[in-house]
């Protein structure tokens, strides 16, 4: 077999999936409401197409051949057969029967999820849950490695190479550090004026502000655009069509415009990684926790600074035609930072919004290594809740039945969202070695800061791991003490706190 | 073979056409700039998976056997099969290098067109205007049956069952009538005031007032939506999803407002064609001049009409908040429907577009029944369009390298334009037979309007051809005199003529 061969059938996958994101994109931002399942139609039938490529002869041919032969593949070739292989052999170790069993659990599970939460009773969705339990841990089954817990296979489906040891450790550094940030800021701190936050911002001098903003800090909009839609998204079609979507909302100008930034980071490394992995699973992000490392660079690290502030904050006034002539910029910007422990994971602040992944994480590693009872979980929810952050859930739809995650079991994802803050944050102290990030913020030109994360981070794609790209760039291994120190810095100043 | 079977293998083609019409929707909507080649290389792809099905063994087996055993067939899936027979049999009659010299023959000729256009000057065009003629000809002796011209079957491929003779008596009466309208005009009418057309009016004002309109005309947006773009087009994805897109033009409101509700007009066409027929073939316009002649019902006929403006002006003044306040129902009504002999087709009123057609038609025929000389064309172009219209191109631009058309060897499409208009009519005075059109479009409410067209044209789809429907429709073949008497009725009366 040719290497040409190979990268043709790679290519011809990588078109489907073009095809099924741009319907996807369609869907989400704009298909007439009437339409949704002739769209399911056409895209499963697609999607059928790309699945039978991916687990089809030449793909078995191909790398059984070039696993033999790996001289006989250029750089690009050998980065996507280790992809392509590792999803191959995930793919065949499962019987066919268990994958269609597992897509009508998940099915019914989504539907007894929303019955649940109708009735905000954890009971109508016990079932279901168990089931996603069971059927999952069959999975476990075919795809466990010798010394892999069950949950280490589910958290490599989404962070390769993290393990619940390293996951233990750091999050108990973590969880205990952010608890006691929040204990002094609660005990000592003074609270920032947030009242200012509500009034209007009409859309369109939000999307003035933050468009602006996004291509500063590198967003193409030559090789991407902008869309609204009901739950942001970032999406690359392509190395040449990156589309991120938002929601705005008049009475909350902060959620937009965050948002957006947020977006833009999952945007600029998509955009940024390099061309010559086009067409091929390489030109993807590296796993769930880098890519959001990126958005969370851009909204934690860039967007919390007081120097992009000081930078931004006159623009902004420009933009709103005096709504926020009153407000100083000390003022404003300690609103932003505020913090509050709550009981929604989606509307927490970046301090605690890490507390709610723990959580979960502590409650998933139970459930698949250590056989916690399903029923006995309500209770177990509402008590870490009021031990991490003091409130304790009325009832389950503010409780366990907040996120769709487990309904689709989706088991294993959550720590991808803490794994993205604390890289954020390991990325930003091995930046400012290298770059006066505050001074750059601070002037006309934000380049520097995509340049050096396109070099460590976005241009390798998928070629290579996290742990290994994260060490690359900041000379050593994952570790909190960057996010602790980062929060640390940004709360206690906004709540003037000296340590 | 089982219809099942069939009918499958067809939706899974119309599957794929529904991908590709989106991805087609998208790069003229809002696609990113640099996104174009990417696209150009996933569009092709999908294509021809389509096209290997449209040829394939399967097709051609179900071809076979149903032709022999159509009492197998559901009433679906007759109408289906004769579709899908003309097509496969066209496809087949032509040897396979013949296409590929046909491909590259005409994306070379497109250069040409617009170097030759950027250079004003035809010679530049002429080596592949004649290549286009060159191959099509070819191909016309591939796809000829016993009696047909070689012009009837360019016709015929966007226009079944029309001949050259048909034509040559309905354009030549055509022709003549319009002259003589616009001559009396020029000689005797009274100028409309028109100058108030050019102030602005804002797109969102625009929006606002058309949008109602096209929904009121039966535009259901459960089932479509409404983009902006460079060139206006409607598009069908499925039953359940019909775009439309519009241009705006601040300084030029009618230009968006006529636009959009001719869009309307395919796509309330499409959005009632029979939902039995979805999937298949016949789940279409039933040709090119049908479906033009539902735009142009609703452009020509309906808001052409004093009663349409009678109702609707009170409702655009309050749109456009007062811009035209000082203008007269009289005097606005007016200046929609002037007329002025010009040298682009595209920028055409009413009344002259016809001409632009039939000189079109004139050089065409020539081309494939008369042998003509290419170099002789725009010599003949620009006498023509003198002696029609009175006005004399100054360069090529202006006159023979206006239209894409001939660069895509697109021969044989210019008269769907003018059998729109004719149809239009003739379905118009069809219809007054039983609705007071006049009393339903001063009323509130369209439906019946609407609902006739359904009833007569839109639900059949491809399953009727276009002379039978317009004959079920009306009770006569096509008859060019009710074109006449309806511009005439519009134009005599704004010009103030009496006849």
């Amino acid at each position: 077999m040719k290497e040409q061969e190979f990268l043709t059938e790679l290519k011809e996958m990588d078109m489907l999936q073009q095809a099924l994101a741009i319907l996807e994109w369609d869907a989400q931002t704009g298909m007439p409401a009437e339409a949704s399942n002739a769209r399911a139609e056409v895209s499963s039938y697609l999607y059928g197409k790309y699945f039978s490529k991916k687990i089809g002869p030449k793909m078995s041919e191909a790398i059984e051949y070039f696993s033999q032969h790996p001289e006989k593949l250029s750089e690009v070739g050998k980065a996507a057969l280790t992809l392509v292989k590792e999803e191959y052999e995930r793919e065949q170790a499962v019987p066919n029967e268990l994958m269609v069993e597992y897509s009508k659990a998940t099915a019914n599970a989504h539907h007894a999820w929303q019955k649940a939460r109708q009735a905000k009773d954890f009971s109508l969705f016990y079932d279901a849950l168990k089931n996603n339990i069971r059927l999952t841990k069959e999975l476990i089954s075919y795809w466990k490695k010798d010394e892999q817990t069950g949950y280490d296979v589910l958290l490599n489906i989404y962070e390769p190479n993290m393990t619940t040891e390293t996951l233990d450790d750091v999050f108990s550094t973590v969880r205990d550090g952010i608890m006691a940030i929040y204990q002094k800021i609660e005990n000592y701190g003074i609270k920032p004026r947030t009242d200012f936050l509500h009034r209007k911002v009409a859309k369109e001098q939000q999307q003035k502000f933050v468009t602006k903003v996004v291509e500063d800090l590198g967003f193409d909009l030559s090789r991407g655009r902008i869309d609204d839609t009901i739950h942001p998204f970032a999406t690359g079609i392509n190395h040449q069509d990156v589309r991120l979507t938002n929601r705005w909302n008049e009475t909350d100008f902060s959620m937009g415009i965050f948002g957006l930034i947020h977006e833009a980071g999952h945007g600029v490394y998509e955009q940024n990684i390099a061309e010559k992995f086009e067409y091929t699973p390489v030109h993807e992000g590296a796993s769930m926790g880098i890519h959001e490392s990126q958005s969370l660079f851009n909204e934690l690290v860039i967007a919390s600074r007081k120097s992009f502030w000081q930078k931004q904050y006159p623009f902004l006034q420009e933009c709103v035609d005096g709504t926020f002539a009153d407000i100083s910029f000390t003022d404003f910007y300690a609103s932003l930072q505020q913090t509050q422990a709550s009981l929604i994971r989606i509307e927490a602040d970046s301090l605690t919004y890490i507390l709610h992944i723990i959580i979960r994480y502590e409650i998933e590693k139970m459930i698949f290594n250590e056989e916690v009872k399903v029923e006995d979980l309500p209770q177990l929810w509402n008590d870490k809740y009021e031990k991490y952050l003091g409130v304790r859930p009325a009832n389950d739809l503010e409780g366990i039945l907040q996120d769709v995650h487990w309904s689709a079991a989706e088991f294993g994802y959550f720590p991808s969202y803490a794994l993205g803050y604390m890289y954020a944050c390991q990325l930003y102290y091995a930046m400012k070695k290298e770059l006066d990030v505050d001074q750059i913020l601070k002037s006309d030109d934000y380049s520097a800061i995509q340049k050096w994360l396109s070099q460590n981070i976005h241009q390798y794609g998928a070629s290579k791991k996290p742990n290994q790209l994260i060490y690359d760039a900041s000379g050593e291994a994952l570790n909190p003490q960057y996010l602790l120190d980062y929060l640390q810095e940004i709360y206690f100043a906004v709540y003037q706190i000296s340590e």
